[in-house]
């Protein structure tokens, strides 16, 4: 803890130990508990480093009758041991209990709206409203301490590899590329805008060009989105970039940041490397690009099993070129209703339905069993490990929706709902594309990503592959990140195969490539999405739960009630109006 | 440095010393400087670590004939001695050099704008719209690593001391203080508007309130300023509050902190504590609340020693409440039209005139000093410890207004052009209210300084003291602080004392007040702008030289064209719409 400042205190509460016994100490704070036995009044003093348990006297102190929850207090009194049988082991302060000689109310508290006791269910708008309350409770106190020593873990591990630390604009040019811009109009240029970044990608990609060896920097990045999923307006990314780098030196940069973070805030030791795995890879075993690891019940492709088998379905699917796939749940012991519900869930999802397998010693109990041979049957068994009692899971679909929904499904029945367990891994090969429903291909990554092969990637744009990779963790993807195009001549090409014609590039991007144009190194970089990674070692389903000061999902701050109107004066010197259909509605 | 990558290079230029003679080495960078001998080509190759110089023999490796300025190579080669004569003692790797066997060409580069030579005068505008080549000169790269070690000294000094880094957020409720705020419009709440912060004030007052004990962020603020002073719209400040603090640990925080940025960016220790004066005192003494104090030259009143003067302005300033008062300048040896135009600034200042006394062996030479007797003369001189060489200036006027002209004249005198000293000092005691040239009071800070007395703040708001206090660094204000206000109450008798009414107190800060109701902690806090200390500690004359990329005065970047005009749909999108009289003009 900090130094104390001796007009206030001269030790921290939660420093108050049986080594202190017999010392008069100073401490302030606020009343967490009050009890009144009468003759002797009993708070406990909490600060941001503990409880320590005080004892006054009323009649020699009379303002402590006054006190009431969450006062603030600064008092001084002897330590001393606590009476027989009133200890409490469960307490690093629990042996001892301060005997108060003087007593000064710093701070009167109102009625809180809410207890700051965690067990108690606050709707959240409420907790928002009250942040500062909120963050008082030990659960919320934790994560802003952990947030904390996360940023400083990564900090120390990148200073130490030689990192600079260098601050990018947040007052840039609007290039806009997957999510909306938050824009900010200007003042001196009246109708011009701003735009706060979704990332620092084209000013850290410029550090490269001017010759900053390795770059970081935990950045405020901003995203106008529709807040349907778990994301903020403004949220932190740490960002990373290297010259004269490549894949193997961002992961190897990242597994130790990484693994500095989860030291620092679980305490344990992370195993890396990181496994690796490709695309083709988990979309194959696990149906998503962000497998859940911390279990198995990998995919298995049995088409060529039953490609002639008596079941029509299955032979007919193969035959037509989808696939017959399947996961071995394990011993989940469904009812009838509950596997009814499954089957639906895998309609839900796209499939055209959902074959159960139960296995027994005697055999598979299935509606399909009596079309299965003998010798198919067994090797499904085989083909899945499976034991009496599993259940297996089988989609006869097109391949790549049989991984999808399979993938979903194995995540419904097997993801566990702690974050005990933490599974790193890496995805790479990654396509340049991906296949839209229809058919058609949209770029998979921001077009400064580096194709393995530019030509490739004109001439078969479906499997093309790009120089991208992604770290996964408990099947939350936790961040991004690519080798770049160094080449300004490539840069152009990748423009046009992504159909972002000439004029265009040059309107969006054009500064950015003349700054290729003068000697660029080959480089690469990351970036964390650090809330959603300390949601995950903090076992917190919601972002908002570690932002010190979160908006809700539509972008309001119910604390200070922003966004606000603004004066027409103030609009004015921007050069801007409402339009009339918005002030009609305000 | 950082890890190298094998991929491109095993080592760093600047690391390739006598100890690596007989070493094969790979290393990648910039082509320096190239010299061309026909049989033999010698480049300097440069990388964020150094340069060393490389030998290739063109014959065997024709490429080396295409080499250019700034192109960006790979080679590989054995470390050798230079020849005995041309070794460069002056530079690190200069005593050897590497015989290249190896080349690759990474990447061309077009012919530079400028070169990159310190001496070379390029207009900032040019150095702007190129920032990625600028910044690969070595002044501005000495720029960007002193302020990446700027960040490591204060977060390393911060979290040892157990301050907690805590992210408050930038898109928040405009509370216009001061300057203007930068705002945002809402897409989800059209016709509603987020602001920028100007700094996390209220946020991180209301992370004292939320328990935190000592919290500090390097944080991003904005300011809508017109743009005369050295200022940009965003910049960034190291921001510091702590519960239960008061003024003498923020000064030995900050101390800290600040001893430790100079030693890290200047290699030299700083003196502390820092020397403290009151606002009155600085006022007295050199007419100024930001003194520079790397030089004498104090401002003394003499208004006694010649209050009954046989030179009629003396006499008649000092009985009509006036002052005379004056500054030694030393031996300046001002010529007669240099002093003509002294005493026409200092008319340009606002005094009536100015009166200089040459000071002689024999007395003091001076178009009235044949008013002034030998005892006065005397009294002058002593008063001004003077010696005979010496100037004295003396401003009769107004007691505040002649020491604010000489002041100003003392720094044009007396300031040194470099930077090399470094002069810190506390002021303290700052009063509440700054009196006007026309007598009107205006809030001299935040409507959440602490007074030292309420009550005189409303009594005898002319002459109440504030608990406020600012750091000085060599003339130049580096940040300010104060203890604040944790009473609700005392917060709301402020507000109606700056002239805040109730209804406009309520409508901007009645949810940060409501805050404050919940049992608040007393606390302090202060704010260091990083870009002015750093400009300072690197002898720079502008924040723009230590910014990495930095808008013109104008709020423009060069380098990337922002501001720009965006499409109507995206403005549609916001709910707003340009002004006709703007739109006419687009």
């Amino acid at each position: 803890m900090a130094q104390v400042d001796v007009e206030y205190r001269d030790t921290y509460a939660g420093h108050v130990t049986e080594q202190r016994v017999g010392d008069t100490v100073r401490i302030a704070g606020w009343v967490g508990r009050r009890r009144d036995h009468g003759a002797i009044i009993f708070i406990d003093l909490r600060d941001a480093s503990g409880i320590v348990q005080a004892v006054i006297d009323p009649a020699s102190i009379p303002d402590a009758r006054s006190l009431k929850l969450e006062y603030v207090v600064s008092l001084r009194g002897v330590v001393r041991a606590r009476p027989d049988g009133t200890e409490n082991p469960d307490m690093v302060t629990g042996m001892v209990e301060v005997a108060v000689d003087e007593l000064t109310v710093l701070s009167a508290a109102e009625t809180l709206p809410f207890m700051l006791d965690d067990r108690v269910d606050v709707d959240e708008r409420t907790r928002l409203e009250y942040r500062y309350l909120d963050l008082r409770s030990p659960r919320m106190a934790a994560n802003l301490r952990a947030r904390s020593a996360a940023f400083r873990a990564m900090r120390e591990v990148l200073d130490g590899l030689g990192f600079m630390d260098v601050d990018t604009p947040t007052l840039i040019r609007s290039t806009p590329e997957g999510a909306r811009d938050v824009l900010v109009p200007s003042r001196l240029r009246k109708g011009s805008f701003y735009a706060l970044p979704q990332s620092p990608q084209l000013f850290k990609q410029l550090l490269m060009v001017s010759g900053v060896d390795r770059y970081y920097q935990i950045a405020r990045c901003y995203r106008d989105e529709d807040f349907r999923s778990d994301r903020q307006l403004e949220f932190i990314q740490l960002d990373l970039e290297g010259a004269f780098w490549g894949r193997e030196g961002v992961f190897q940069t990242l597994e130790a940041v990484i693994g500095a973070v989860v030291e620092r805030v679980r305490g344990v030791p992370v195993q890396t490397p990181f496994r690796r795995f490709t695309y083709a890879d988990v979309m194959e075993r696990y149906g998503t690009d962000k497998p859940d690891l911390r279990f198995g019940m990998e995919i298995h492709d049995i088409s060529d099993l039953v490609a002639d088998s008596a079941f029509g379905v299955f032979a007919s699917t193969v035959a037509a070129g989808g696939a017959v796939k399947g996961i071995n749940s394990g011993n989940v012991g469904l009812s009838r209703s509950a596997l009814d519900a499954l089957t639906d869930r895998a309609r839900e999802l796209g499939a055209k339905g959902l074959i159960s397998l139960a296995v027994e010693e005697t055999g598979l109990r299935s509606a399909v069993a009596k079309f299965l041979s003998d010798e198919e049957q067994t090797h499904i068994v085989q083909a899945f490990d499976a034991h009496p009692g599993d259940l297996i899971l089988l989609v006869a679909d097109d391949s790549k929706k049989a991984s999808v929904v399979l993938g979903q499904l194995r995540l419904e029945l097997g993801q566990p709902r702690d974050h005990e367990a933490l599974a790193f891994l890496w995805v790479i090969d990654f396509p340049v594309f991906d296949v839209n429903d229809d058919g058609s291909l949209s770029p998979a990554h921001h077009p400064f990503t580096a194709p393995v092969d530019v030509n490739e990637m004109r001439t078969s744009p479906e499997t093309a592959i790009s120089r991208s990779y992604d770290l996964v963790l408990n099947g939350s993807e936790l961040g991004s990140g690519s080798v770049r195009i160094h080449d300004p001549v490539v840069q152009e090409q990748v423009f046009d195969i992504l159909g972002i014609g000439q004029e265009e590039a040059e309107r969006r991007f054009g500064w950015f490539v003349k700054g290729l144009r003068f000697g660029t190194p080959p480089h690469a970089g990351f970036a964390v999405g650090i809330d959603r990674l300390l949601a995950i070692l903090q076992g917190e389903r919601s972002i908002r739960e570690v932002i010190p000061f979160p908006k809700t999902q539509t972008g309001v701050d119910p604390m200070s009630g922003s966004p606000t109107p603004v004066d027409d004066d103030q609009l004015r010197e921007l050069g801007i109006a409402l339009r009339p259909e918005v002030k009609a509605e305000g």
